[in-house]
């Protein structure tokens, strides 16, 4: 079964709005084993329509739609969809009724281009939208399915796990498919391929597929069976040797972050967090309590911008200052320590460096990051270099902190 | 002038990365009056690039293809182009000196795998990429070009706007449009409407065109003449009537940042800022050092998570913890009058509120955060109500304080 995507929309073309709906439609399918494989967004222009229809149909046994559906004038993908399919427009008084009462239920009027969303190719069947005005409509011809829904997130999203995947999977009976996944931090794709290449080749060979998913500082390792829940045990098998394998780099399950995991690890430990930071300004504080409950273990932090506040919240001396500098493995090693002591927290986190455009030396280009981790037993820093871009300098900076933080926690942070 | 956008990438059709280089690809290109008139995703497959490729030829003039440029065994695209233009790989040395260049800045040892990005086709133009390891490829057949980029963002953006899109202009002299935008900042989009809407009926009249441009928080104001800077003065006429009429609410210029703005105002005005957070836990902080240069008007803050902590680093006392509760007026109040001391700044902006999901109450429900500023002559609080989403809840406290902040460096922090 071939299933293909069409999203309909000037304001999708134009950047106005980031197509969501394509990512989640994908993501939503492709866990339950369909796969979209082809996602394409065209203009809200009747001839692009037709055309685009007749090309997905060309290779596609399902296509989907989303958009122009609205109540307003350039929406016109009902009108072509039912000519397409030889239909007329009639009046559904079912969805009538049903726009009639959405508008009493949000005590607004109803204006006649809403009661004009009830009339309906008479070619289709009608999938009721609970959440807004436009129903969804599925249409079949020559044993190929073309289903039309609104483009509005939550009134398309439903449609598609209430009415539309439960239909398809009837129809087809989609492969039962299982999924594990195991994020890595610290070590780029690349490295990681060289360092699993002959598990991945050997869990190829099995009949499994392996997908690197890369973000910023990050790397998710996922595997797929196409044998549903009855490669479960083989597929963990492969998932357990995949986690010695990749060793330390490996932090946590499926979509965990490494607040969430370096949180749960304090929390457990009965352990309090705080920070010191420069050139992360508050960032890691902030990742920190991105986590809901994180006051059980996060108490607070120095944001120590300017020298001045280094000096006076933290006892870095103007000494240290002006000969190693602000970034040096002196500075953030006093700025760990002794913020430590100053919070009254078991660990302390500190970071200083150059996170761009400017401030860059020859010995100290932008990028350069210093990040210390005091405990109750000492401290341990290390430099980083990262790139040019500010901001994913500072996204990288708070990645490896809490990264420091997590191997600290348990027990390993020599390697 | 046709242009059609292929962006190739698994990753995208099964929803693991949302497609935002669609959007700000067709944004950067409408704003400069060239319209993507169609955007494809497909897999990283060869005989679909090679399809989708003769597809997109057969109605554009121009094909931009983003993805599928990495180091692994799955990225194929390159080897696909080049057979599809009939050209060979070569090494080409400028490419490889500047991936060993990149490696060597980053302290990083260089694979095989990177060796090999710098074989490329010898039937293109090479663009060079400064942020990464796969340039960018420019290809011409029959009068049509196709450019060929790598997906990362931070990668592919400098590549459009200084590479690709000069080329471009160069060739086609797109149409010359003229745009002139405002932010506005603490007042919905139906509201502005409603206060803008005989101004909005005369410009329209006078074929001129508007968009409102909503991200939480902000709302951008776009108008828009396709007659270029002959309509400059025009234009500007207007915005200069749509600023007045919008009032406080109106902060700034294009895409100007609040942080850019408030970070602005504070450089003129020679003034230091610092902050204390509790429920935006260094928030405040890093989005006012998001701005390169904000080391000369930001000292640094204190994040008071725990109660212990307001009450050690900035003197709230107990009984105003127990009594009023850290989410009150007196206590952001002593955050901000008592940091301000203490940080030895000019300003010090407080935060303390309910983030969510748990500790609402019905008196102070999930979403209630107090906002105070503290300056020479005294202080200034105010509560909002935001939502039950935390990170919503995080961003709104963030832009809420700066633009407090703002108001009081205008001298209009009453209105």
């Amino acid at each position: 079964m071939i299933l293909e995507l069409i999203n309909i929309g000037d304001e999708l073309l134009i950047g106005q709005t980031i197509n969501t709906n394509a990512s989640w439609i994908g993501q939503f399918l492709s866990q339950r084993g369909v796969r979209v494989s082809k996602a394409v967004t065209i203009q809200d222009e009747k001839e692009d329509i037709l055309r685009q229809l007749e090309d997905c149909l060309s290779r596609a046994d399902v296509v989907l739609i989303t958009g122009g559906l609205g109540p307003t004038k350039d929406d016109i993908t009902k009108e072509t969809l039912c000519e397409f399919f030889g239909g007329k427009l009639e009046m559904h008084d079912e969805t009538l009724q049903r726009i009639t009462e959405y508008f009493e239920s949000k005590g607004r009027p109803m204006l006649e281009s809403n009661v004009n969303q009830a009339m309906l190719p008479n070619v289709c069947e009608i999938l009721p939208n609970y959440n807004g005005t436009a129903p969804g409509m599925w249409f079949e011809k020559d044993d190929k399915v073309v289903v039309s829904l609104p483009g509005v997130p939550y009134e398309m999203k439903p449609l598609i796990s209430e009415g539309v995947f439960p239909r398809l999977n009837e129809r087809y009976q989609f492969a039962d498919i299982y999924q594990s996944s195991i994020m890595t931090t610290g070590i780029g794709e690349s490295f990681l391929a060289e360092k699993i290449k002959n598990w991945e080749d050997k869990l190829r060979s099995d009949e499994l597929s392996l997908a690197y998913l890369p973000s910023p500082g990050i790397v998710r390792l996922r595997v797929t069976s196409y044998k549903g829940e009855n490669d479960k045990e083989k597929v963990e098998q492969y998932m357990n040797t995949l986690k010695e394998l990749v060793g330390d780099y490996y932090y946590g399950e499926e979509n965990e972050s490494l607040a969430l995991v370096v949180g749960k690890l304090l929390a457990e430990q009965k352990r309090t967090i705080g920070t010191v930071e420069s050139c992360t300004s508050g960032g890691i504080a902030a990742e920190i309590t991105k986590i809901p409950g994180a006051s059980s273990y996060f108490e607070g932090s120095y944001v120590t911008y300017s020298n001045r506040l280094k000096n006076e919240k933290v006892g870095v001396p103007y000494e240290v200052l002006e000969t190693q500098g602000a970034v040096s493995q002196e500075c953030v090693e006093l700025m760990a320590v002794n913020g430590r002591e100053s919070l009254g927290t078991d660990f302390c986190l500190a970071s200083s460096g150059i996170a761009g455009p400017d401030g860059g030396t020859s010995e100290k280009p932008v990028g350069t990051v210093w990040i210390a981790v005091a405990f109750k037993e000492g401290v341990f820093s290390k430099k980083f270099m990262f790139g040019n871009d500010r901001e994913r300098n500072t996204k990288m900076s708070v990645l490896s902190a809490l990264n420091m933080l997590r191997l600290l926690l348990l027990g390993r942070l020599d390697n």
